[in-house]
């Protein structure tokens, strides 16, 4: 007999990433940031003590969450701490949705969603995006009539990095009976032209949650941190209830605090990333690629006629170069490529004008 | 209007032992070990590039992994590390308690399991330990007659010190219908003399969970490191499907594999604890304290005629000395006390003759 759960035991867990290692591969399917971390995080790691790790570390983070209060201008109140974005997306569906409640994401999104509305075992709704990767007409209602509990929305969108205005977001919360959860995971790659920054928004109302993550932007993947950003009365219940007690270390906050306190650093890489994104969205489409226009650190491209994607993506694979393919409607067609340094770029497409 | 769900509407959260920082603070409150983690940990934490932190971690702490599976004597499979033992115990009701369903532990107890059972909407049923903290006859049988699906002991028990043997664990396990969490987070101060070691009997049964943490046992409260011990039926659902896809960090597995691969520097410390643990009972018996004996590294105290508990906390606790006193039945005439390097348990015997 099995102990687990009936929605546990049918369920399939989310498959990460592969994480070949080696000096000689080309990482490009996990959009981690091709440049290192910045040296204020190298020197708050130099400056630990081991000694410290003897007592258990402040349990809210206290020095990170004033810092990150600091970059967005609200209070330290409208943030939580997390063990990685992922931590964020767990609590708020632990706090706020039921067993049976309906979570709305689109369709193609971010594939951790479905697992953790399996874990819940709440109903999802998974909504087409158009031919253009928008979305429908209607949104708003549809969501209201489906009586959903939670829209999750990942802006700039993956796997396409579209990316939806902060009009667009506020339309959808105003309009929304429940949280609209907005995964912002590759925001510190839009183009600053833009002004994004849908901070104010989410602060203002009481259905609107931000994930934010060091992982992409501050180069920091393997160091778990996250945050999220809201009104109190959605941070209050997840920061003082539902979250494990002691649920980020002591190393990850001053590391992590390091990193926000020292964003200028961060900020050089992700224009570097923008420059190298411009460069080789032109040089797939000279090669025949349909790339979708990106505002985050990957591109969405469709491969030229007389190829097929698992193919491309099998022998790149050969020369250790990892892009990611994805098994599923609408995406069997294309490859996701996280933009590298440039050197991974080149040797990318070096690759690929070979065996086209 | 909130958005919380009902049950975490109504519940409350855990509250964590006081954090005072200082170099003048004695801190006895939270069961910290007094002595610092091994110089290998120092080594590994030297040795980290911050560079490496740009991409994810290995996703199940492969190394870490081994290195534990190696300690215990078991396989790979048997084992699930996670970001502190918090996690494993989360993990465990979310893998394998629907809501509704009961889970057991005994009164008193950690007081986190309250906390979690009212996360996941279970139902929780207490058990009262009899006067002399040893359970009650019959309490297979009431465990089962309550249809209960989860049961909690953590061994040696908290806040008592008072340990089971493998052989009622092992008795427990068999007779009960459902799975048996036994949570060891103190396991590395008992006696060596009594040869404890749950693991074998763990691994062969289909219903028993280890909790092991660094937390105490290694000096490394401040990392949030732990991990359960298993049957592989029990330990894969929670590895592939319910925990965060990345759940513990990459500087966190290293520093945590360098510990448990110098566990002789950390048994060191272990047997100095218990060195500490004899001479404090002695000293606090002198002093008129009623002492539980015990096998881990604090010591419940009833507190002496003419004396509150209460009382005694904040007259410590105004000479900077933190103990932990529970405002809960049967425990109010009571204070547990850290056992503190030689110079804490000194200066804190100091301070209660004075006060005495």
């Amino acid at each position: 007999m099995s102990f687990e759960r009936s929605n546990i035991a049918r369920m399939a867990g989310y498959t990460p990433g592969e994480q070949l290692t080696g000096d000689d591969v080309i990482k490009l399917n996990t959009n981690e940031n091709p440049y290192p971390p910045s040296p204020a995080v190298a020197a708050a790691l130099q400056a630990t003590d081991v000694a410290a790790l003897r007592r258990y570390p402040p349990p809210t983070a206290t020095a990170f969450r004033e810092a990150a209060a600091n970059l967005h201008e609200v209070l330290p109140q409208n943030l939580i701490p997390t063990n990685g974005g992922d931590e964020l997306l767990r609590l708020v569906l632990t706090t706020f949705v039921d067993a049976g409640e309906t979570v709305v994401t689109t369709q193609p999104s971010y594939s951790l969603y479905p697992v953790l509305a399996d874990i819940q075992d709440c109903r999802l709704l998974e909504v087409p995006l158009l031919d253009d990767w928008s979305l429908p007409t209607g949104f708003v209602e549809q969501l209201n009539a489906s009586g959903s509990k939670l829209c999750i929305l990942v802006n700039p969108h993956a796997p396409t990095g579209q990316l939806l205005s902060v009009d667009q977001l506020t339309a959808i919360a105003d309009g929304f009976d429940g949280i609209l959860l907005v995964d912002e995971a590759y925001v510190d790659f839009i183009d600053p032209q833009l002004a994004y920054n849908s901070v104010p928004m989410a602060v203002e109302r009481n259905n609107v949650l931000l994930l934010r993550t060091l992982s992409k932007g501050y180069s920091l993947a393997g160091l778990r941190f996250g945050y999220g950003i809201g009104c109190p009365e959605l941070i209050e219940p997840m920061l003082a209830k539902t979250r494990d007690s002691y649920n980020t270390d002591l190393i990850a906050q001053r590391l992590a605090t390091a990193a926000i306190e020292s964003v200028d650093y961060a900020e050089e890489s992700w224009s570097r990333v923008r420059q190298q994104r411009e460069q080789l969205t032109a040089a797939l489409q000279a090669l025949g690629f349909s790339v979708t226009p990106s505002q985050t650190n990957f591109l969405l491209c469709q491969v030229p006629d007389q190829q097929t994607a698992p193919g491309l993506y099998d022998a790149l694979k050969e020369q250790n170069i990892l892009v990611r393919y994805f098994d599923q409607d609408r995406l069997r067609d294309k490859l996701r490529i996280s933009i590298g340094s440039e050197e991974e770029n080149t040797a990318l497409l070096h690759a690929l004008r070979a065996l086209l």
